[in-house]
């Protein structure tokens, strides 16, 4: 267990400590925090839970700084990214042991660097190159000449077809499916004639893939997933879609072929897209179905998808339908008694 | 093959038989039933099917029990709990042989049951706890510190990461994923910077995983699902969800991390919600997209989802959007020629 | 590499060459082909990128035959099928080597072609019966009992649960399931009781199911896919759908038990069914929640769905609702204007 003094933690992160220098063991959330450990409070709606947790030492905002007397503070003005980087101090990955299983199978002309861990029933084909630090968990399938950048992890039951490259960091999860077919066919007479993908599938520096995530081929070229591009579970992303760096999908989205998104493009869980152009940092609400373009920073929700204020406004309207009828089938009598009244007067 | 007297299977099931007291060798629906099978019909609109099927007897519900006079009948209020029951006993789960097979692989330190059935290229990691009667086939993935209660099955390819605690009696179906990282990041200079999630997921007693299906560990805590609870194949379950005793929820819904679901909830395929509570006993309709909390006993339905009941209203509402606009512009002509009238009267 | 020349090329697509009989040595996109590639040219659209495609020789339709002088021309009436025969000249599918690998592991009694590539950490099941020309990727399961008919791929770590049956020809992607259980229960004294599933599920030729897509078995009688139909990653069919021959179904979308399709019906991404019957040739749009049988060549969107030109109507309308309340509201004002002076007159 890793003990790590309050004023070097906060150093670690440019935070300022207030209080006193206590050695924490742990980072846990405030409600499951024991005494030794680091918790963290994102905004004032936290404040009480703050003063009920058993965490003396507290990651806190600049706004917070003097509303916890009793406790030790780490003040930063991003509390989560602290969070996030201090957290990896305490957090152990079980990984499997270094080396190559005797239980893995490798074909004769793969590049394997010496310093990997690949485990018992990995399967690795010719032609692939598997750079150092790469940990390849049991059941990882790796298809011919996939490459594979330094420090990848790759959880259990993953497989990469033939010709996929994983960028240095990234990280699958188990059951994700990279390379895939893309889902191409000609129509002939009423059947559907199979279009052979030729294409590839690049991952950048830093994706993370979630499981049972699918990425198809490309037909011809690639499809793309920029450096730091981050992908949740159970997502389908088609052939030829190229993302920009740094996207963040959640999960059961999914992407129709040659979709493309700009960089810093978010994008909700279950949401879909025809193929669209999406621009730099656009945001594409939960559930959204996109079937037009969004420009550069749009915010759309909604199916099909429209602006999102402008989609809350219909969502608001909608959930009025059944007044809006009554209100319309009173008007109309009273249109009609006035021109009764008209008529007869 | 099995065979049966009628009156011992009405036993074992606290039914009522009505006619003779046949053998039977199997079960099977109206339409595909042997002479010799049991078959059953759940309500009057399977009647004729019912005359028709070469099934001799029957489960009935007491509304029927008169009206079937050249069958066997075992009558019982509940026919689809009784069929339930009763079929088990005609049913054979192909199960690999018991004993832990020389092609898998036990990572020193991992308890075993002697009594398990452990497949080839299964694979069992340090500290894992495996109790009597657990079933793991080929290709499974079992981590770190992964508790497995007792008589557990689970299917080729599943993977559960460390620390994994799966209930008695619970059934994991192929490829599902129980435990990967939650999707969270801190957001810092336009760069996503992961959370390592150092919670577990917890699946008590008779739990079901459909195929495919990913639950995520939870930041801190537990992903929880309660008692009972059976999740279809291709549903996502954040980091942190908790849910109840006997919940049901069909194929790809999707919750979002820390949504809470009370005991007996119900949700329909391709739902989703966002991070909210459901209370006892509610009811999710297919599709339903959850953006706020439902009351015990609430039926919701529509993206954003509402009452269920308004979301119909609100629906033939929508459907009668044209005729509406089209009303609306007519009304607006006959006010404008009142008005015109006035002005020239 | 194989080389071509355009006659022959021609020749077995019966098109017509227009221009120098080249050699052409690949076929890629018109951006992405070099000199010596064949490319092609869909409609008239392409018609700037294929002048400035550095491929000299073309498919091209009959419309376009007299505007591309500086190229070697094959015109064809359909060009995508042309392409798609044509491409798999060019194509090398990377297989696995031939035979049963000493790491694959064969229950006695499993029923295999000599003629098979059979990869490491392959487990097939007593009773399987496997056809020549199988090809099975490591990690895939072969319960008992399954046939796998003459030239099936099935690729890394898909499950065939016992008793499957997949048509000759067919492919099946990485982490696909089939015939895992059905999710049906029994409900009794608010529990869930787990109704064993007796079926099966039989998949026709030239089948093709995509990564991790789940295929629930039948309750009793069988699930079926017919000849030819395509089924895109991560889409749910439940117990008991019935599909005819050359369905289509794109990424996500999610079938309830027992829905049926007619033969040649296309559904779009993450569109989901009730238990409905779907005509011959009808086509449901993405993102369709289908509640209602669908006639044969039907189209339907929205959800819930309706017919697509009425629902493209109500969507322009629904996108209108927020002036549509505010006419409403002015309307009301001015028929009470004319009321008071009614009154007052």
């Amino acid at each position: 267990m890793p003990i790590y003094k309050l004023s070097a933690l906060a150093q670690r992160i440019g935070g300022e400590l207030i209080g006193e220098d206590l050695e924490v063991k742990g980072i846990n959330a405030l409600a499951l925090a024991e005494e030794n450990d680091l918790s963290f409070v994102e905004s004032r709606k936290h404040l009480e839970a703050a003063k009920k947790s058993l965490a003396k030492a507290l990651l806190v905002p600049p706004a917070l700084k003097d509303e916890l007397p009793d406790k030790s503070l780490i003040v930063v003005s991003n509390v989560r990214a602290a969070m996030a980087k201090l957290a990896w101090l305490f957090y152990e990955l079980p990984l499997p042991p270094s080396g190559i299983s005797p239980l893995a199978f490798v074909e004769v002309g793969a590049e394997i660097h010496h310093n990997v861990s690949v485990a018992p029933f990995v399967y690795i084909s010719a032609g692939a190159r598997i750079a150092q630090g790469v940990v390849l968990f049991p059941g990882v399938y790796v298809g011919p000449k996939v490459e594979i950048g330094a420090e990848v992890i790759i959880y259990p039951n993953a497989v990469l077809y033939p010709g996929v490259k994983i960028g240095p960091k990234s990280i699958i999860h188990a059951g994700a499916v990279v390379g895939c077919d893309g889902f191409g066919y000609a129509q002939e007479g009423g059947a559907h004639i199979k279009i052979p993908h030729f294409g590839c599938v690049e991952l950048g520096e830093e994706v993370e893939l979630g499981a049972n995530t699918t990425v198809d081929r490309a037909t011809f070229g690639a499809t793309v997933l920029g450096k730091g591009t981050k992908i949740d579970n159970l997502v389908q992303i088609a052939h030829n879609v190229v993302m920009g760096e740094a996207c963040i999908v959640a999960g059961q989205a999914g992407f129709v072929g040659s979709t493309r998104l700009g960089r810093g493009v978010m994008v909700g869980g279950q949401a879909g897209t025809a193929q669209v152009n999406i621009g730099d940092f656009a945001l594409i609400a939960a559930r959204a179905g996109v079937a037009k373009d969004v420009p550069p920073k749009g915010k759309v929700a909604g199916a099909p998808a429209m602006e999102a204020s402008r989609w809350r406004r219909c969502v608001a309207a909608y959930e009025r339908l059944p007044e809006l009828l009554k209100e319309l089938r009173e008007l109309k009598k009273r249109v009609q008694a006035l021109e009764e009244e008209k008529k007869n007067g």
